[in-house]
């Protein structure tokens, strides 16, 4: 037997996993200010509901991990959250709308692996259902603002409209069973050369004429209220119209909730099919290099078709990735702890005495080890230096005649006296 | 299709989620104070390791859910968190020692379906590796006492010792083929009447004479002192003094840990045949029924055999099951709040405006919701009263005006005018 983690999965040892849980505090905290409660579905699904044809789709289908239980029934490991999301609300007939909620849980994928591509892997979603109102669009995108701020990091939002997309589709001529794949194409203009989705789009089919006047529409630039104007004028179908009108509404919403970094940004297409409305893209800037950390848009359709039912569910939510903001993250902040004690006591033949002392400082809600080796003093320091626990005590005879200790902080080497009867004001220096 | 969760697991809707993770807090918080680190492991891992034999047994893998992936790796979901700790200390041989860990996470099993038992569920598991000495099984100990205590909730801790076990069935006389039958013969003591145990002893060949020697044995009754003192005047086997000596310094170590409710109890066997040392049962005392809800115990063979490696790696640890806390906790304090939210704004005629004032709110750290729906005043607060928001704030021209507004408990009913300039002291209200 080789021991081995399955193919495509990591462990989480503490260093990693302590840094991981706070900024999993961190995004928690944001969702909740703005009244989004937590909610969490089982690992596993039933086959039918991840296969359903209004869910994820073929291509997800084909990376999904599924399983029998004892009673043959078909299962699948969920591949996102939205999916069993829908499902909870078709089935809860009762949850009064709108029903604001989160959740931070691993998805899974079996498709390749590259370096930043795991088969168990985080999103933290979050979404409002049954709202309308594009004030529930600029809320989840003020959300994303706020939760990179928590987190130091400097991002800017891209925001478009698949109403917008669609109606300019329709006005070039693009016949509607090419509008997908050509939307498809036209998103790899972050990633690829102009002339490459040139030529991917004449390969569809598409005439240069109508090839030119794509780019003439979604290459317009400016501020974002000029490039509204500017679309404005050249936009003539219903649709297209209603999507400037949406991206208007965002855009007065955003001025009362304060966002700074939104761009309208008439390329964005994201791949997803569902989406009817606004969508947004999250993406890190470092540097010249912008990497997406994030994204999501309206869906006013797909829970009310997964659901069957006559009710409309409109919906909006972002996902956030978290395993590319952690690696972002640990660059910039690496502590190196490998614990979450802040004190390690040494004690010196007086393993008894020092326990109570300990329980008297753990009562204090401060983290602290002790020795559970019968180590060496020298021993012990190794130790708890090399997991980088940023405080020691030592406790022998003499602190305990003189009831009092010295206080080490490993970082600076600086030692405070701390008397047994004044153990609180180390909450103090501790900090 | 329809739409049902798959057999044996549950959502967590908002309501039930919000208690479930101030439950985790809790324990997490125990945990972290006696320096305790979080590790996570992935949800599923390769097949043979859950199916060596050192790891969770037969019965247990015939339990287990597995599957293959694109590769046609044989994959299985973990039914436990103790075998996937095993391969990671394997894997890492520069964990330094002692390594001391904890994992809230779901486990699966595919097993059939009681009130209390699902598929998938909640193990809350903290265990120490590389220390023999006593003083790890008493943390332990220390640590499920203070969990229940931060819980509210009255527990009693039921310790024995392996070795003393196997000592008394020595003397006895039990051969070793059968010992393991026999314990779990014993084991049921608690749940079944004694009638039926003597009976299941003599079906299993045990000869009259030694079914009364073993009751004469556990049955031995009294403060645990006592208990430990009768014992040692029948014992007369290595094995059998080592285990009273062991259960000698746990007494002598739980004097400095302060604890209370520690019960030498000599008829605890515990289920899973890996334990080596002492164990330990946590029940909950509930009138005079008493349910368990935590256990465990010392391992000191089962990561070096799992590792194949030469090093040995001695551990103790305890499991607490989520759900079944998690239920009693509900019963004893249902607050019905659907939301995390602490406040729900309903702007008349001034959206806003009123995103402006909320957003103020929110930079406070105040949890706070407002209409998103454009809903009136009447259905907004039924909607919030619904929800069981515990403050309401109504926003209009007037207060837009005044700079003031009244904050609403919806509890008492109590009324607290806030002026604009003063949001702070809202931090106040709403504790």
């Amino acid at each position: 037997m080789e021991l081995m983690q399955a193919k495509g999965t990591r462990d989480f040892l503490p260093e990693k996993q302590i840094e991981k849980q706070k900024l999993i505090e961190k995004i928690k905290k944001v969702f909740e200010l703005y009244g989004y409660s937590p909610m969490e579905t089982p690992v596993f699904e039933r086959f039918d509901v991840l296969s359903s044809k209004y869910a994820g789709g073929k291509e997800i289908l084909k990376e999904t991990f599924s399983f029998e239980d004892q009673g043959k029934r078909k299962l699948g490991l969920k591949y996102d959250l939205t999916v069993p999301m829908a499902r909870v609300i078709a089935m809860n007939p009762a949850l009064r709308m709108p029903f604001k909620r989160y959740q931070i849980e691993r998805v899974f994928r079996d498709g390749p692996i590259t370096t930043a591509r795991y088969r168990e892997f985080y999103q933290c979603d979050a979404d409002v259902v049954g709202s309308k109102s594009m004030q529930a669009d600029s809320e989840i995108i003020k959300i994303a603002e706020r939760v990179f701020k928590e987190l130091g990091l400097e991002i800017e939002i891209r925001v478009n409209n698949r109403k917008l997309l669609n109606g300019l589709m329709q006005e070039i001529g693009i016949e509607e069973e090419k509008t997908e794949s050509v939307l498809l194409a036209i998103d790899k203009l972050d990633k690829t050369e102009k002339k490459e989705v040139e030529k991917e789009l004449k390969e569809k089919g598409i005439e240069e004429r109508k090839v030119k006047k794509i780019f003439e529409l979604i290459e317009v630039k400016g501020k974002n209220q000029e490039v509204l104007e500017k679309l404005g004028k050249k936009v003539v179908s219903e649709e297209g119209k209603k999507g400037i009108e949406e991206l208007k509404e965002i855009l007065k919403y955003a001025k009362s909730y304060g966002i700074d970094n939104l761009y309208i940004t008439p390329n964005l297409v994201r791949g997803l099919s569902y989406y009817t409305g606004p969508i947004f893209e999250v993406l890190l800037r470092k540097g010249k290099v912008k990497s997406s950390v994030g994204g999501g848009g309206r869906y006013d359709k797909m829970i009310g078709l997964i659901a069957g039912k006559e009710k409309e569910f409109p919906a909006t939510g972002i996902s956030f990735g978290l395993d590319r903001i952690l690696d972002e993250l640990s660059e910039k902040e690496k502590t190196g702890r490998k614990t979450v004690s802040q004190i390690f006591v040494v004690p010196i033949n007086c393993s008894e005495k020092a326990i109570e002392l300990v329980e008297e400082i753990r009562s204090l809600g401060i983290k602290t080890e002790m020795d559970l080796m019968n180590r060496s003093i020298s021993k012990n320091l190794d130790f708890s230096s090399k997991q980088k626990t940023p405080f020691v005590i030592v406790l022998g005879e003499k602190e305990l005649k003189a009831k009092e200790f010295s206080l080490k902080n490993m970082d600076s080497g600086k030692e405070t006296k701390v008397k047994f009867s004044e153990l609180e004001k180390m909450k103090e220096l501790i900090k």
